[in-house]
């Protein structure tokens, strides 16, 4: 391949604290966009069969359990609950668990951009891995908040990524195995392309 | 009622020309937010079984078919496929089905807001009924566009809502037959209800 | 006076809704701009001695308690806990609370603005009270749905209004008894307005 | 028909005020975007036949000539050039050519939306005609002025429209001999459009 | 004339609380736009001989003396320090200022929009003057605020204008002799129109 | 030349995957200012005879045709359909015909930003080529999908870009043969331009 | 640690010109936000105990004293009432209070961004010290100001971070002393946190 | 100095294209908020006694004369009129007259930022200047283009800042001989500035 890209086999996925209470801290994108972001980046690890560690802080306190979407769409993810370390990396499992994936690319989604994202994407950068912060899977208070996260990790050599173009490196070509699958993640998750194959598969059948 | 409201035994609705092609024209809400939208009114309608009426315009031609979530989810509504009217009120199978509903209140949505939506609404307004512009169930093509339709359609005296609304009017309580439908309806379609009521669960159970 | 205007004898103030989840819901104020004016409505039921009714929702379901600054700021407010009325006029103990004020202009702001507070004030309106909606102490899901509200109130006559134009309809005067502790109320809640105090009052004493 | 309509027989189009060094004061719309709305009210002047008045304030100064959109878009427009008169129906030469039209519905668009098309609209009101303002083919320095503009026209009972409703209400059905240069206009017009055609087209001869 | 307008004879225009210390909160303009604008209504004032009255509240505290542009630029104007009262014309000696005037139709411009516009603005109506709230010339604390003032002053039948409009309808033609000062205020405020001058000028020089 | 730039001579474009389907998902831009933009490099392609790779994806499954304006106006750019691959160089076919060029810059453009740009670019960055990504004749879903792609591009060493400055590069000067051509390119795609040149020429003959 | 963080030995934290008549000129974020987010920056040198060194410009003329969140929020703090310099560093007071911090790494806030923060941060950086731009607890004029400011940082080697991140990374662990007081700072200043504990604390007791 | 700044001594600044026809292109401020920020410029070249080099193209056909404010605001600026290279340092007088300057550092402004900034300050930057983008005295066509010219200039090491910025790094300190006419540009331009200032002296005489 023309660069380093991500595939199937060298990219693990990181859910940093998509928990309830938390998600409704969320000022970034609207409550629907989010939500259908999160689900695509979860679809994908499925799709792709990325090894995934989910990660929460708190979880039974007030930041609340994890949002369902990720919770039940990830069935054979490492779970791991941080009694209190808000970097997921400074937590002894979860950085196990992460290593355990043997994996070197990582992609890293969560709430919020600026802590729970940035902290583990900075950990991970110094620990050798080849980094990307999934942006809209991730969420945080306010735009002002978002671009600083951003600049940050940009600053310091993280790949700043989102879910479509996540889905289309690990796809490679639309004649792979994994395409049906992938073009029903598109279709359910960007409405333009289910209407897409709607309108084209109509007027197929209107020309017969 | 202290005032005169829609309720379940008064309404209908109509959506007018929710079709593949003029979807992906709307620019006035993201397309998650649209879709969210409106498969939440059709939610409404099969909860409080409201008489539907599905009208389409030039379906078979690069307008496209209805969308699939207004289609699969109203299997028992009136569809009318208009050959050419604009106005789906100068369609006299589409007045027809909609005057054998026997409603008074008529709720409107559709593609786009100043044609399709204001244009029925006014006719139907003119004719006598108490409309009610399903705005975010609605799109069209430009911020300017939406304003100045939602401008005319108050300025003639038709109401301006959004499901949400609509749905609580229908309701009435909570501890009414449709209550617990109502509850997944707006957990699925507000994410920070069904992060409300997660959060809720957990919290409890944490307790005992 | 040269019209009919809100007075602290004439005035009764409701808030609908203001609970822990709904809270988590409101998009169209930036979370520290909303807690803030709904924490000068309640300074000002405070400073006029505004009879205040407070109801909720559910309060011991997901939709949590009353938030802390109403709550803690109104302990003399009768409070009514719905048991599943949407409208809170649906509700008789909410409308009694509400005549007993004896007052003719209500003030209502509430979670979420197109239906606990635009249903209430609907209800209200076809009772006969002058009806004020308080746009800046109401909060909802999107900027779409709170327009959306605004023109269905407005078009019913209820009038919009936001928390410093009520607290200066009330003062009247900085001469009244009042001015005082107004002005704390707008410095404490208009940052400009403390920073110009602040800045007077250095500059006086520097010319000593 | 169901209410008062916009047709080929009962409408004339004004055009005031669109001249080059003016347009490059309108802030409220993107300059492509513009362009390509007022070259849409153009051609729907064209395809209706309909009787279109041009009016210029001191062309041959400094607010420049008319746009050439409009001065070859419409080569039978009457053209009325005022030596100063503000608003157009001062000039009795354009009040006299709006009478001569005969119509009873005027859509009036131009540079600016406060001034031009407001004072324009006002007067014709006052005279009797059936007053719509186009907006999205007018423009003005800000968005603030353009709302205030819209608010008091339809404060004084003008209709707020925008090209693409001037065009439906005109076409009525797809079926009307109109309907083919209509189809175009769409596609020339609003993008997504043509795109849909184009799509359609080749799915059809796809499944050939 | 065809529709009731503003001219030299029939109008005066009100200045209420254009103070340092409050224009320091308006957040619904830019500040070098609010200025701009504030100063092409003063020059307005000076270019028709309108007669004006300038007012204060409490200009000798935080809320600060009266902005430069509109002393300097109003030498004539009436100035009523009011000493507390917040709607101007609960000051006798202000509403005596404007009725002195003589003059039916009053322009309303201040800080803030929904506080000492929307009073004097409402006031003025109940006394039966023709009330036009200039809003460019006016500013508030956030756009929310704006947006219901508006609405408020509309739905109280109080004309929404701003002031390139209030300039147009007073000049009413450009042979009239104000003409050549009317155009040195449009450059002076408005720079496309100064640049549209300067070359048109250019251009005319260069074809020599 | 003071720094290395695009030439005439240097210079290859490459259009991927502006497909008739993929247009109608771009939220990036209104889609008049789109179009208008991609007509726009088309064009200088046309006047700098500069060679054009056009590639598509499926183009005769629901992502549809090449859109019109890039079909139409590049009669002799070499055409690759993609059978599947995402990335264009990783379609041999494709890669070669860029080779074939001998250019050593190229400029980019597609749908989406994100995939169809950033994948070419990455790709064609690390074959060598200087690359430079052309964001107004490309489009996304989102904002933020756009901002993390440009963040990406730009991280990666990728020169960010717009048509005016890819003309104006290739220009250089307008005393160059393709001045005159180039003006015009200027006047049909940056509306200003063209008003700045009709008032030019009426000034110029107003003075004779 | 798997990065080189801040912590509560390694930190100082310096208020540059954070004074009331400054604090007027900030248009970058809503007053109320940014009074919130210094304040919350305050707390955080509360927390953490680190030495702060605030300092400003002519304090005792137009630019105002320092807001009395900071000045009272920090009676610790080293004061450094600068005659006239502009960047901070350039006083030799201030500079030594910073060098006697004895801390390596520096938390810059103050207003304005792209003067009194970015001056400091790249004098800091050249001189030694690792250097992050608290930029929610600073602001300016405009946007596009901020945006150069922060690009001009970023490109100097400063980091963007923002107060939730820096009180995240100091704290390190919710398991640590500060945790209680760290809590009660979140649901101070991020209103959405205390309506989860408040509704978490709520849900927990209704379930007793 | 702690890092190497802007002074007197060593800074040129440079207008390029600022031009009538050109300004009214520029659609990345509002046209108060443009003209002041120039002229603010312009008026730091007067104070700090900066070598201006002015140029344009094609002053004389449609791009129109230079800005009234730039050229009487800088009578003894070097002009020169290109009469068709697009990068001012392609014209040998241009490049001539800035190296007369004898200054390295050059302050950068013009219209557009993408073609007439970056291209001058991409030669300059070659050329071994150290280079500064002044983004607030320059403007284009859209914020998309605007945004693409800064994240291309700043990647090439050219420092991006805005007139504040650049008058106080010139300023040092108050106590500098300019201080004076530093603050009357400060009031003139930031009109919170002068509201200060005027608040403060009423402050200090209301005390005597």
């Amino acid at each position: 391949m023309s660069y380093d890209r991500l595939t199937a086999d060298n990219t693990a996925v990181l859910f940093v604290d998509h928990q309830t209470g938390l998600a409704n801290g969320v000022q970034t994108q609207s409550p629907p966009e989010f939500i259908n972001n999160v689900k695509a980046l979860v679809t994908i690890a499925q799709i792709y069969k990325l090894p995934a560690v989910v990660t929460t802080s708190a979880h039974d306190g007030p930041n609340g359990p994890i949002i369902p979407v990720v919770e039940h769409g990830l069935p054979n993810a490492a779970i791991v609950h941080r009694p209190g370390q808000i970097n997921a990396f400074d937590n002894e499992d979860f950085a196990a668990a992460v290593k355990k994936t043997g994996r070197k690319k990582l992609l890293i989604a969560g709430i919020s951009t600026e802590v729970c994202v940035a902290f583990a994407a900075l950990s991970a950068k110094h620990l050798g891995y080849d980094v990307y912060a999934v942006l809209d899977a991730s969420g945080t208070w306010s735009k002002l908040v978002e671009d600083a996260a951003v600049a940050r990790m940009v600053q310091a050599g993280i790949v700043p990524i989102t879910w479509v173009a996540v889905g289309a490196e690990l796809l490679g070509s639309w004649a792979s195995p994994t395409g049906e699958a992938h073009a029903q993640l598109m279709g359910d998750h960007l409405p333009f392309s289910a209407n897409n194959m709607a309108g084209y598969l109509s007027a197929k059948g209107a020309s017969r």
